[in-house]
């Protein structure tokens, strides 16, 4: 082991989950451990704050906030979407990590943000300047390699199979053989959400809900799918349908991406695959279509979380502040699942390298031939992660979210200037 | 009091709450307690059922499963959206309740099932069939007149003020000043569905979202809507918009209503008042707008109910056998609230009549000056109802909901036809 003295930085990037902020607090935990690490340092709004050297004090804040992180939703440090362009903007990164003598930096984020780091540490290298990086895995998407799965993931698919639950009892109620109910979730490149809602199946009941699930990896023939659901309104009181945003026709088209723009990353901005459906069985089955579309509200339902899901993400903050104490950089933490029956869950080191801009879609054998149900295997992959509940506190009718107290940091730049 | 004895029955119409089913177990509960009710039967699928002569056994139906009932959200008896059109309708309903001497018809539903109840109180009378009939309230829309709230009113707006205290936390990390969230939530005639996302607020941040609320009992204007929307990007991190359903212009025409297709009760189709606003913001700003839509899931979110609504829902099933017991008939179960500061209600009765086809707005004075937002008055009115979470049983990470055995009582009649 190598003893480096100075600061340590955690900064979360992306879109939130329910769990993100766990990781922060076990990144804090875990640091206040080491004497090496003299101040914990938090930045707001993830490498954007970094660039404007917005950095709070997180080993003050009170133990109170940040036992709450673990139940609370959103991104508590703030996040961003922004992309470190120039490398004029990677050199600021550094100078600011300078000018705080800060040498560890944790960073939780999804692929373009594991990029991000992987950059910066190549700089840091480059310049000579001694620097631990380590990233923590945070995406509901699901779709980072060289892990078994991704931080966010259990509860965004506990979320939406509990609700996929709730909407059989009134479903069951109400349909008399014509009721089709379209849920659309989130998934732009792969269908790891819309695939989790199968979870909702109970085990000796494969006639529940959801019916129907389409896919990013299977492309999309309205023949089919008219065929699909006339076929399960002969057999069942109603259709339940769970479509992925990132729905794809044979030739590769996103079906009904509502416009042209981007967002500042260049990914299509989607929307409307479930109103396509509707659309589609309003017009060609004569019949009425209810859609329903959870939007962010589905990455932030913290009521709904996973209690596995909130731990792993605590144990890969803490796992990430002992691996840069051993001296590791360069890497992100894994999830690796035991071998065993009984699911056991510890963490693990890949290259950042590895992990940026790498997209992990769904086995094509965890997809049935119907190419609209789940396999056995997705079933026994999935399942373990939505186990446990998370105990939110409620004051006067509604959930008491935690909020950090945010003292800054004085600033010692001169302000950021994108050039 | 007079003495009536002959079996009971209990059905459920209209659109499920998360709470219905315990206006059933209510009714089930207090029934057990007298001998001159002999049977206690369920009739499936509202009226349309009691048509086909569906009848079932509620009293022989587990302990558990009619304690489970409590937090199991659909409508465990099926429901309908059927309206009884001829006479002859009426006099088949009546000859099924001849032929099981059902002497107690319970109904729990909205104005449409609470005008049903009356129309058939009223032939049973003019027939000379002794028969007490007393409506039980339900409605997530909280449009009933006569009542203080409606059963499943509660559980509704705690779901959805919980929901937009989650996503405050994702936009609170993510908005820069140019985030635009809208949310539209159901409410055909009135706003009490999204004037309840106010109750989100914490009641020291009167800038917390949502910052801005549209009711169908407000005038759209698209001019003053956009002004709306910059002030308040103009202050604050992200604008979180809520809106119901049934928005309308100032001619009174609903904003962008998806088609002229008609319900089976002559009512409108709607949807889409959230993409026409995300429509003008995107043109008219140039900045992009989330949308969410809840769709049915809103009115099912039994992980989300209120206590104070489910207790509420149980004690109307309760309050409607006894009333029936003391003689009463062509009443329904109301609510009423105490005058005291610290809320308690306690259940009374009006005339069928009365609350069959009226519809309760929003009182004008609760909506503040500005059009899009609830004053003090509401949140007074509102909070008490969301008081207290409801312990829904998970098993292996989802939620475990009550099932009826269902055990079919013989027909007696030939099969129903319509003429």
């Amino acid at each position: 082991m190598s003893e480096l003295t100075g600061n340590c930085l955690v900064a979360q990037s992306g879109g939130p989950t329910a769990v993100i902020n766990a990781s922060v607090a076990g990144v804090v935990n875990e640091a206040l451990n080491y004497e090496c690490i003299e101040e914990i340092y938090g930045g707001l709004n993830g490498i954007l704050g970094i660039l404007n050297e917005d950095l709070i004090d997180l080993a003050g804040e009170s133990q109170q906030a940040i036992r709450g992180l673990q139940h609370t939703p959103g991104a508590a440090l703030g996040t961003c979407r922004y992309k470190l362009k120039k490398d004029s903007d990677y050199e600021r990164v550094l100078q600011v990590f300078e000018a705080h003598n800060i040498r560890y930096f944790f960073y939780a984020g999804g692929n373009d943000s594991q990029d991000t780091a992987n950059k910066i540490s190549k700089l840091a290298k480059e310049k000579g300047y001694e620097l631990r990086v380590i990233g923590i895995p945070k995406t509901i998407d699901n779709d980072l390699v060289a892990t078994d799965h991704c931080p966010g993931y259990g509860s965004v698919i506990k979320h939406i199979s509990t609700t996929v639950r709730e909407m059989a009892c009134d479903h069951e109620a109400m349909g008399q053989g014509d009721l089709v109910s379209i849920l659309e979730v989130m998934g732009r490149n792969a269908g790891w959400i819309a695939a989790g809602a199968a979870l909702a199946k109970r085990r000796d009941k494969p006639n529940d809900p959801p019916h129907l699930i389409y896919l990013p990896e299977v492309p999309f023939s309205a023949e089919k799918f008219l065929s699909d659901v006339r076929r399960t309104l002969s057999k069942e009181r109603y259709c339940m349908i769970v479509v992925g945003e990132g729905l794809v026709d044979a030739a590769g088209n996103y079906v009904h991406a509502s416009s042209s723009a981007t967002d500042a990353f260049g990914h299509s901005q989607l929307g409307g695959a479930g109103d396509y459906l509707r659309d589609l069985v309003e017009s060609n089955l004569g019949i009425k279509a209810r859609t329903a579309k959870f939007g962010i509200s589905q990455r932030t339902a913290a009521t709904h979380a996973s209690k596995t899901d909130s731990d792993e993400a605590f144990l890969a903050g803490e796992a990430a502040v002992k691996a840069a104490i051993d001296g590791v950089t360069d890497k992100m933490v894994t999830l690796i699942r035991g071998e065993a029956d009984q699911y056991v869950c510890e963490t693990g080191l890949t290259d950042l390298e590895e992990v940026a801009n790498g997209v992990k879609t769904l086995p094509g054998d965890w997809i049935n031939e119907d190419g609209t149900s789940m396999s056995f295997q997705f079933v026994k992959y999935a399942l373990p992660l939505i186990q446990g509940e998370i105990d939110v506190p409620f004051e006067n009718g509604l959930p008491k979210f935690a909020a950090l107290g945010k003292t800054r940091i004085f600033r010692l730049l001169e302000p950021f200037q994108s050039e």
